[in-house]
């Protein structure tokens, strides 16, 4: 028998290369025995689905390359935050069954010995607990994942949102951006979605049931907010920077907040090529302070854990609050999906599933 | 019997020309009776030291043109943060004699009536402590008064300076600036400061004893952070903008705070001459605050008043910390001295003594 796992097979040329299927991301057939035993101490999976994100692409890169994330080994699995089902478990915390949630190898099944099972708990991994039986587990890696819970700390911890005040979202039907948006709207707040096609903008507007959206591609940020948000805004939730953090910070009203969660439009740039911010000097006078943040990074994801999973879970139970994910289907399409991912062709949080 | 005083006689041309003297900037006798007694449950004063400060030049303009903070009336007097002495009083709460500190004209010679003395307190003058007999008044104006408030309460809200940590301070002679990097040296952090001019450098580097500095005139900010901070900085406390922002953020340490004081450079610039800074994608990398603050913000300087006098009125009795001021001499040449700070010619803190 064996177990199909997606391989980082060879690093591409340079960190603007987009990975080509079958050189530098393989699926392969790696030997597995059903029949054996979970290690002493662990538990035997299979993976349901896993996520697909941006920040992947910095681990498939030469180790010499220093970067923000280690490298990915040669020829081993590509892995990330993915649920799974313990088929087989000779720990007494967990049961055939159980689902859980951790990073994981892209893979149909993988074990896990007793020191990974350490590993996994203290990077955050653990029992999902579905009380509202939510039956779609793709939710557990979009709202009720890291983006989910990106977007619900950023907003809380930085954005600190008020009723009635204006918020401008960037990258407004990306993963974390929906959920922001969503979010936001529950709390009472007017919210504006930047996007970057029509589609997009279409279901922020009519689906979502945003207040107001732009298509980037086709109006100038600074422009739409004169139009959209005549009275300004109060935050700005950036997944893009450049141009969006200056007309941000011109519409802006006194006490803004930028909160500073991904800059999509800039990584790829050298440094001399990337959007010089010209209002920085508004940030001075309307007292509107910018800040960045990781969902790992202490007092955001960790401390919010606990009210993200339970109020979201909820919402999405009750319908309050949609989730759009972009699904590619089965361990053969993988590194397609993740390279459609990396090329931003997903629209909603890109995922795979490589079984119910 | 006259008081002269400096009065706002004509608004200039544009916010960008420098008021010239005799024209937009007068020194009138206005009338005075010496012998009148004090106003009824109010104080008659005569004016010591005076503050100048860049803002006021915002000040004086027509008042149709909407600013940060209000137009001075045509015809008035010039007002601003000053230390005078009580003359008459009708006011329980004074005597003859008090040294009090607060928003007076810059005049030999004032009234205070008793609704002018509750709004003189309410924002924030009051009866000068002076428990250390500190002998030079314009201190007062200085590291104790707003620039040194102003320093203290950016330094440790925003900067949270931790002993061994290196902190970047531009216009590290101004008046901000030399209290930024004398009491960080105190906190045990190494010091950096960047000036407009060889003599200033000689300043902090041999009489305020900084770590390092650099005359952004000679060398660029990022060269001289790669020579002074091979290891990076950890806060920047800016005054200046601009390129200055780019070279700490591309220094800085992970958690690095970025301090918005003044943005002396951009001030004067159109919005597309504006500095463009392209290193905010590693304020999100490296998890970089850019948080802003005027002195007056609720939880700045209100909050650090008490610590701020009474540390800063120790460290100066005890010659831990040393001040710079830059002098004019004499109510007749209040319209030059003040001319001469919105040129930037002073060195140090720039104040008016109108007598002793």
């Amino acid at each position: 028998m064996t177990n199909k796992t997606l391989i980082f097979k060879k690093a591409p040329a340079n960190a603007l290369q987009i990975p080509v299927a079958g050189e530098h991301l393989v699926i392969e057939d790696r030997p597995w025995d059903a029949t054996a035993p979970p290690p002493p101490g662990g538990i035997t999976i299979e993976i349901l689905w896993a996520s697909y994100d941006l920040y992947l692409r910095a681990k498939m890169r030469d180790p010499e390359v220093e970067s923000f994330v280690p490298a990915y080994p040669l020829n081993g699995p590509v892995t990330n935050d993915a649920v799974a089902r313990v088929l087989k478990s000779d720990s007494p915390d967990y049961k055939a069954g159980d689902l859980i949630q951790g990073y994981f190898p892209l893979a149909e099944y993988a074990t896990l010995d007793k020191d990974a099972l350490t590993s996994f708990l203290s990077s955050g991994g653990g029992k999902i607990q579905n009380p509202h039986g939510l039956k779609d587990l793709g939710l557990f890696l979009g709202p009720l994942g890291m983006p989910g819970l990106s977007a619900w700390c950023g907003l809380y911890e930085l954005g600190k949102p008020k009723a009635g005040e204006t918020i401008l979202i960037s990258s407004a039907s990306g993963a974390v951006g929906q959920v922001v948006g969503q979010v936001a709207k529950l709390e009472g707040l007017k919210v504006i979605g930047s996007v970057g096609g029509d589609d997009k903008l279409d279901f922020i507007l009519n689906e979502l049931k945003f207040d107001g959206g732009f298509n980037y591609k086709k109006e100038k940020p600074a422009d739409a907010l004169k139009r959209l948000a005549p009275k300004g805004i109060d935050i700005y939730f950036d997944n893009v920077g450049g141009e969006h953090i200056d007309a941000a910070l011109e519409s802006m009203n006194q006490w803004g907040r930028v909160v500073l969660c991904g800059m999509a439009s800039q990584y790829k740039l050298e440094p001399e090529e990337r959007y010089g911010v010209k209002n920085l000097l508004l940030a001075l006078a309307k007292r509107i302070s910018l800040r960045p943040f990781l969902v790992f990074d202490e007092g955001f994801g960790p401390a919010y854990t606990k009210d993200h999973q339970a109020k979201m879970q909820k919402w999405l139970a009750d319908g309050s609050i949609q989730a759009k994910l972009a699904v590619t289907d089965g361990i053969d399409n993988a590194a397609n999906g993740l390279i459609a991912a990396f090329q931003g062709k997903n629209f909603g949080k890109a995922v795979l599933k490589i079984k119910d």
